[in-house]
Formats: structure tokens, sequence, C-alpha cells
């Protein structure tokens, strides 16, 4: 099965360690481990970093410090940087959507790294210099910058739902077969004659709105037994005497 | 245009003003304006929460508060509620991407609302009960719980991609036509001959090698005549006379 182990998260001259945790934390969610810190700045400690890693302490133990992106970089085969800012060298940024599955299919040989610049001021040029992709998570225009772990895990979240072997839930139970919602309704107009919501010349029409709600959306098996029990419930009511199976 | 004023972010019993804040910017940086808190038990002060926000305190300060989910959603057609946990009555979840284009479009005509439960403990069953709709952001099995303002972002961006109205930024240089590439590599060709990297029986075979690393992304206008110039300067120093045009 693919995974994304091969794809580290750099971070440049991070500042809060707060951020740094919260990277972590996006990083286990979506199935990353390997975190490298150039030069970080930590300005406040590690105390909130370890806070906001939760149950991802061991991606921020884990982590790798060194000097230079150079450093960080060197044995990867792509390097995806994301900025906010646009300019001249940067008119090629991708979204990270179009640019996810390429990653992934490049992490299945080699390593591949993808780059956050400082909090305050992004990746400088000669660091978007050294990327072979650049990444730029769409915004709307009034406010483009995002918080460092917040572009971490746009990031990673796309890179995971690329791998493509995410499996929502299913429903457990089985989508009732005709046959069971024609007896449902049948039911259903037996009881609500028995309890005098409808008169007999109305109930083909009035039937036919029951049948819009219970038809809405898929009903399934359980569904069934509960809106029949529902119907016995209401003519045994009704009766005063048991409903004849239950 | 379409947007998304009509989304509210709803946050039930937040525990902590940082998560608050990052909440704003997410939802700023996405196009979002209008949050409720649900009876607030926030333990640290808003001194967080307003440095969190960054640029997008107007958001936090225009926040509702109300004691109930009730009153929060009472407008809403549609309550998407967000959800880690499973369970029986939890099984018809989907993913953000799945539901976000549906969403978009009940935002259109009339007041849709994303909720959240508390960091420890998400939404409550009755609360759950409460939702039209249940999303469940896709994680790695090993960490499924994200932070609150993470998960706030990823749905976020989700319906602001749905949207469909980001436009990415455009490589202003045109691609250029065959004849260009044509006339750049009889100008290479003439040059490495010139600087004697190649020798004349070789440079059929050589400059396909050339040939295949300039046209191996798209080559525009302003390529070309970079590397256009770099040919002209070598023959230039290799002469030592001026080129005949620059």
């Amino acid at each position: 099965m693919a995974d994304l182990t091969n794809v580290r998260i750099v971070l440049v001259e991070p500042l809060y360690s707060g951020n740094v945790g919260s990277v972590c934390r996006a990083m286990a969610n979506m199935g990353l481990c390997e975190l490298t810190l150039v030069a970080p700045q930590i300005v406040d400690g590690w105390e909130e970093g370890k806070k906001l890693a939760v149950h991802a302490t061991d991606v921020l133990d884990a982590r790798r410090e060194v000097a230079t992106l150079a450093e960080a970089i060197g044995d990867c085969v792509v390097v995806a940087g994301a900025t906010a800012r646009l300019g001249l060298y940067r008119q090629h940024v991708r979204t990270p959507r179009e640019v996810a599955p390429e990653l992934v299919k490049a992490a299945g040989d080699a390593r591949i790294a993808l780059v956050f610049g400082r909090e305050d001021k992004g990746l400088f040029n000669e660091e978007i210099g050294m990327c072979t992709h650049l990444i730029r998570i769409p915004t709307a225009p009034a406010y483009i910058s995002l918080n460092l772990a917040q572009s971490v895990m746009v990031c990673c979240y796309e890179l995971f739902i690329a791998l493509g072997d995410y499996e929502a839930p299913q429903e457990k139970s089985v989508i009732a077969p005709a046959g069971h919602r024609i007896k449902l309704m049948e039911m259903w107009r037996h009881m609500l004659l028995r309890i005098g919501y409808m008169e007999p010349d109305k109930a083909d029409h009035m039937m036919q709105g029951f049948q819009r709600i219970f038809t809405r959306g898929a009903v399934t098996e359980d569904d069934i037994h509960m809106l029949m029990g529902v119907a016995r419930q209401a003519e045994w009511a009704a009766n005063k005497t048991p409903p004849a199976e239950k």
C-alpha cells in the first residue's frame, strides 16, 4: 500500500514552537512522520510545541535540525515549496490539489520534500530557487496568508487524499429492495386509515406524500424495520390489542 | 459571484481561545465571516485568541455567543456536523470533498451551518441529532483526531475549492512556437561547436540531449530569449567580438 513515509516536511527558520507542534499533529493525522527544521529560531521554548503536538510528540521528538535548506533537501528528488506571494519567478505556482498526484507518485520511489517558510516572511527567493515545484494554496483574495501549520495541513491533506486509499465508512445496513418499501407503504396506509389520520377517499393522494418522504434518501433495511414497527405499534395502540407480530 | 458569506461556523463549547482565533483566521483565508460560539468555556482568556486571529480579528470581534446549539442553527437549512468518531448513528458520514458541492449549492440560497464540537469530546449524540449532514475528515488510522482549527480549515478549504472561482496565477509569458525552439537549437548547436563543447561528427547525437532538456517542460518565449542570449554571449566570449545582436 502506498503511504507518505517518503514525504519530508521542512520548516525554514520557524519562530513559534506552537506552530511546530501543530505541524507535527497535522503530519501524524495525514500519515507523515519526517520533520526537518532549518535553523529554527524558536522564541518561546518548546512547552507550547509539546502541548500542541498532543499525540504526535514522537514526530516532534524525532525531528532533525540542520543549518541550511540545502542540507534539508539534499537527498530529495522533488522539492515543493509553499508560497503565498507571487512574483516574476513564482508565476508557475500550482495548487496543492493539482500537484498532489505527481508528488505522491514521486514519493513512491524516492524521498520528496515539502518546504514551508518563516511565519512572517515565507521563503526567500534563493530558497524558492531550490524548489522543483511551487505550491500556492487557493484563498480568498482579502487574506492570502495562512498560518504555518494550516498550510502544512492543507498540503498533507491533499497528499493523503491523492493516495486514494481512504475508505469512507459505509452504512452497515443494506438498502431495502422495492418489495420491502411497498410492504412498508401498505402497512402505513392501513395504520393511517385505522388511526383516523386520513379518509379512505383521500388515501391514494396522501400516500404519495409519504412515499415522497420515505424515498427522498436511501432507505435501508434497518429503516424499514423501524418504520414498520411504528405502523404496528400505532395500530396496536388504536386497537388496544397486541400487534400480530413484533 | 458565489461566495461563502451564507456559511456559518458554529463551535460548541470551545475551551481554548487560541483555537477560536485560529478558526477566525482560517475562515477569513477562505472567505467566511460568520462565527457563532455555543456556550463557550474559554479557560485562558482571549489574549491568545486575538493573537492567533492575526488579520481576522474582525471575525473574532463579530462573533455571536448563544446558549444552545438549537439557537445557533435555528435559521439554517443545512447543518453539517464534523465528527471523528464513528458509531451506529454516525455511519452516514461523508468526506468534506464529497459533500462540499451540495453545501455550496445550498448556501447560494439560504443560510447553512458547519458545526464543530468540543476540543476534547467532539459533538454529543443529541447534537449529532440536530445535523442534516455529518462530515468526517479522512485521516491516517493511527491518529484520527484533528485540532479544532485544522478541522475548520479543511472543511472551509473544501467549500472554497467547490466554489470553483479560484483562478490560479498564470505564466505571463506565452509558450514558444516550434519555430522559435528550432531557431534556439540551431543557435546552441552553432555555439556549442564554436566553444569546442562537441565535435562536428557528434553534434547530431548530442543535440538530441539538449533538445530533450529544453523540451521536458513547457518552454516560454521568455525562456527562449534567455537561452538564445546564452548562446550569443558564449560565442561572443569565444570570438572576443561583440555579438551581432543582443
